[in-house]
């Protein structure tokens, strides 16, 4: 792929429309902070470590457009709850206009520095990735989740990158389908191969033995390792202990919030109904009956084999340095 | 619901055309084995009850119709793999006719027979489903998936009518949508409070403490007690045991296929990729991306609290009882 999750032109912030794909691969431009803050929460973009770096674009964008930057980040943090980025991404954007930067430069030097940290990922990642992995994932933790490169799919990029043969199923991940929609445009773009199931079909490819190991990406990840991901994480990390799997969460540093100390106190976002009742134009259930809509889901520690981020491999018995090094920054 | 799921008039199968629901309330008329084969494999009637109440319909057609019974239950044979009850029904026909019964009167009793069945698994299942219960099912295994009440939908129909408060979670059930298109259709009709989940989302829930039981359907049971049942039964099952919620297998007797001492001898159907990679005219997927689309999966025994059947609820260790009273009528 060319063309960045995320950029700022002049003071437009474009973003590929990740609810067109991949059908049709199209531009959408936020002129303002409002139209930014659509994009987030209408899911044009998605993905934590993306959102962060839109937020800092729209953060920019807001400084060049002489908005009340306060105002802007109270406007941007409201769209979504669950991921952490956001938070974190606006937050160093206000410190930064407080020390007088220019936040365009800074917003830029976040993005740029959002693919490095995905690189990192995926060269720590290759230790779990050895040639033939047969590998599950869920969701879409890849490029367009982040600026570019991705989380989870970083470690399967670089195994491919590195001429390893590597086999990625796709869970479809209902109800957005961002792994059939992303997650499946992404691998075939990179020429590795991947096949798609329906969310219930993992189970049973694990008990067959078809799956070496899970990777997955994360929104928020609390103090003690709790994992806050797209709904139905939990469900795999679940049947892959079941099963003996070793399941992973790629994810940047950025995504840890030492300020909780345990996922229980992680938002966890609740959708419109229409996104369960409706796919597209085709409308799949009755029309008097309700839905309900939880967008993420926990995944206690005790799952998570590692956490493969740009400092390496952490064990869930690790995070106390991060977080140690975290408070001592002042986070 | 009035109309049964299949019926036979004159010589002609008639049957609620299930592809259609719940836009459309459409009967299919099978005019020959060929269209009853068809019904079945198409999944214009699916749910193995069902689909062995319409082969016993399909039989007794080709009786009518004067044709080659060894060669229509051959063919209806080879319509779907992994339920047991076309296999049952098919061989019971074989045997009636053997005997020189008129298969018209034999295939109506097997159907009567199957609703009392349904009804009897209702009243047993009455014990587990108590005032205010939260119950989970998964695909449909309601009057649709029989010949009428259903097998997992029974106790919560007879919860219903002694006046009890019952809230059903629907898994959707993707990737052919039997739960929002078809359970949630039944319960709407039958005023049954409920909400539709992707598939997703019932680990969440059932960590949150919202779910109090799972009830589903079954395929086939081998003798040891492992299920065969849609694909993603096995995900409920192996999350509900995490969670310390009881997983129960509404099924009538015959079901269970005696001459098989374990799951791993059911063949598992695999169906096409389109079902997957399309939601009616929706292309959700990338041409070139491939799927996977197993369309059951293996529950082992060890996951079940109990099989509720027309006997009332069995135990896993209660089996052997009845695979010897089998054996003694020499199935």
């Amino acid at each position: 792929m060319e063309a960045r999750t995320v950029w700022l032109e002049g003071d437009v912030v474009k973003l590929i429309d990740q609810r067109l794909l991949p059908g049709e691969f199209k531009i959408f431009e936020a002129r303002d902070y409002k139209a930014v803050g659509l994009a987030i929460s209408d899911m044009v973009v998605r993905g934590a470590p993306a959102i962060g770096a839109t937020a800092a674009y729209g953060m920019a964008q807001a400084q060049l457009q002489g908005r009340d930057l306060q105002e802007v980040a109270r406007y941007l943090r409201s769209t979504r709850p669950t991921g952490h980025d956001l938070f974190y991404a606006t937050e160093l954007m206000l410190e930064a206009a407080r020390e007088g930067k220019d936040l365009v430069k800074v917003a830029e030097e976040y993005a740029a520095d959002s693919v490095r940290r995905c690189r990192q990922i995926g060269i720590h990642g290759l230790e779990v990735v050895p040639e033939g992995s047969r590998v599950l994932t869920h969701c879409n933790a890849g490029a367009l989740a982040t600026v570019d490169y991705g989380t989870a799919l970083a470690p399967i990029r670089a195994a491919k990158e590195k001429g390893r043969g590597v086999f990625v199923f796709v869970d479809e991940t209902r109800p957005r389908l961002q792994g059939s929609k992303l997650t499946a445009w992404e691998l075939e773009q990179e020429g590795i191969d991947h096949a798609i199931i329906a969310d219930n079909a993992a189970g049973l490819l694990m008990t067959r033995g078809e799956v070496d190991l899970v990777i997955v990406g994360a929104d928020r990840i609390a103090g003690n390792g709790d994992v806050a991901n797209k709904i139905g994480t939990y469900e795999k990390a679940v049947l892959a202990r079941e099963n003996g799997i070793p399941f992973y969460v790629a994810a940047p540093v950025s995504t840890f919030d030492f300020s909780i100390s345990s996922g229980k106190e992680i938002p966890i976002e609740e959708r419109g109904e229409d996104e369960v009742k409706e796919v597209g134009k085709e409308v799949i259930a009755p029309r008097g009956s309700r839905a309900r809509n939880p967008a993420f889901d926990l995944t206690p520690a005790r799952y998570v084999a590692g956490y493969i981020t740009e400092l390496g491999i952490l064990k869930p018995q690790d995070l106390s340095l991060l977080r140690a090094e975290a408070k001592s920054k002042g986070k």
